[in-house]
């Protein structure tokens, strides 16, 4: 039934000094494994790649166990079809999420009771279930909305704006009346997100000094900074908060390649301008996960939300891809194609 | 009527560089100011001398506007009793609170809509108004019961622990149910945490590793740290916050004399640990103040809460008496005594 005759995987070789390197990683094959009662063994269409790979390649104290030296590589999601199942509720065909049993790997198992089938709808690529509607909205969702607690009129400023999550925050800081200043790392993405995202403000954060630009296109001081990124941007947006601002922090991606970098000068402003500041990550938010997934596809519908993937072909191309998160090199939501998607 | 001929006022002559020195502020004789309708003049018993005076000493973005060169000092609180008064409700000797009116000085004027005379009360020390029941109480009770959000059996460090803040915080967090560690600068003043106070665990961070000190005194990690300082402490504690952990941000006093400190190294654990860092002044919850009062009174009749002021005598000490804040010398709440509190 399966042609292939291994499971070729990336395992972890070495932890990564600085970027990630080739000879960090090793691609490995694999017997596929068997499945017994209630099991179902799928086949990767996709998985994700995700700034948080980084941190999980390292050993500092994290919000998850680290992945271990010899250990498949843990992936964000993934979009696999099922290829046998031993459980009655899922056939062979069926699209299924990876969760946590997925990785960069070709085949994995998933027990009978964390399967389920998701539905394809007309005119929803399937990529959308490993971004706006997998992780990424939903992150930005919860991130924005509830830390951020925007009004409208306010000032907005995302870091890595083009990125999957920034990019969905953008859009709704728009949908709630914000005024929106998006960093980007360049000219392509502030053009992407000046001319379709309806961004207020852009900054090429490659080409200007941001502080500089954050005070000429922040008049009125920023009151929700969206933190992606850390590092002197992070103390650029701390200057210029306003009196009880919120500052979400969902990633610090300039940190990920080197942990020795020193904090934010300007932490002080925390006291100062009585700001809140708060880390969140998307699994906190699981019970209220149907919420998000509602409003985010309502948005969608009514065209008011749009999201780009980048796909990557070749799961031999995984470890070079995922170092075009921290060059900036992609845009939107990075995914490796692993196999074909099912012919209707 | 007033025997004084002069009233003396500690001027800011130029902003300090690092330490407070007595050069940066000048001892001025000025004239005792003529009261005009509506007006009363007090003379000052009390100021309150707090970290917060090195702020406004310095031209950096802050809270409130910096005292500007050539003007007196502002302080965080006083106790005046009236001189004289155009006001009704206002007579000579009444005991009234100096606000933004009062400062480093002995005589000032208050508008008759800003005065209220305080009650003095059987067995509770005038000095009570300036600490516990002035702003150092309320400050603990907002930012450790409104952020810190604390339940029974959680962890607590607090920094500055035998300060006028600290103290407080420690005590509150014994009634809420807390084990708390309490961090302090002598011998002293962590035997009067652990004896008087009750502390369950106290680190002299002149004598110990912090962060070797707090692993072992806090095997359950951190859920609450009250942060009164900054600094190496403040990275200590960030290191071992649990999950979800608060930190209220109510000082960072060390790094008051230089503001080119570097941030937290461990910032990242804000997003790790999803933690919650908020920064506030007691003067955000104005409308609860109320509120607060009530609490800490009954507290303190039931005998729950204990409070220590340390008064030095004569304005001139002004200048090198705040640097004992900085130094560690004090232990609860810095008062100047100006002039004798008047006899019943």
């Amino acid at each position: 039934m399966i042609s292939n005759k291994t499971n070729k995987a990336w395992c972890l070789k070495k932890r990564p000094e600085g970027d990630i390197g080739i000879d960090d990683l090793e691609l490995v094959e694999k017997d596929i494994p068997s499945i017994s009662e209630n099991e179902i063994l799928a086949k990767t269409i996709y998985f994700s790649l995700d700034p948080t790979n980084r941190i999980w390649m390292s050993d500092i104290d994290q919000y998850m166990e680290p992945v271990e030296i010899g250990d498949i590589m843990r992936a964000g999601g993934s979009l696999a079809v099922v290829e046998e199942s031993n459980v009655a509720h899922i056939n062979p065909g069926d699209i299924v999420q990876g969760g946590m049993h997925g990785g960069w790997q070709e085949y994995f198992i998933i027990p009978g009771d964390e399967a389920t089938a998701i539905p394809m709808i007309d005119g929803l690529s399937m990529t959308a279930f490993l971004s706006i509607l997998g992780f990424t909205g939903p992150t930005a969702y919860f991130g924005f909305l509830d830390i951020g607690k925007p009004q409208p009129d306010e000032t907005v400023v995302v870091s890595a704006a083009a990125g999957a999550v920034g990019s969905i925050v953008c859009q709704l800081a728009k949908i709630k009346g914000c005024r929106v200043v998006g960093i980007a790392g360049s000219d392509d993405k502030c053009n992407w997100l000046k001319d379709d995202l309806n961004v207020d403000e852009v900054i090429n954060y490659k080409k200007e000094n941001v502080l500089e630009s954050l005070k000429e296109k922040c008049p009125n001081g920023i009151d929700i900074y969206f933190e992606n990124v850390g590092g002197e941007i992070l103390d650029s947006a701390l200057t210029l908060m306003n009196n009880f601002g919120r500052i979400p922090v969902c990633g610090l991606i300039s940190m990920y390649n080197d942990w020795d970098n020193p904090g934010p000068k300007m932490f002080r402003n925390i006291l100062m301008k009585r700001l809140t500041v708060k880390g969140f990550l998307v699994s906190d938010y699981l019970e209220r996960y149907a919420e998000s997934l509602d409003a985010l596809g309502n948005w969608m519908a009514e065209g008011k939300i749009q999201y780009r993937v980048d796909v990557v072909k070749g799961i031999e191309n995984a470890p070079e891809t995922v170092n075009k998160l921290f060059t900036g090199e992609n845009s939107g939501k990075l995914l490796i194609q692993v196999s074909d998607e099912p012919k209707d």
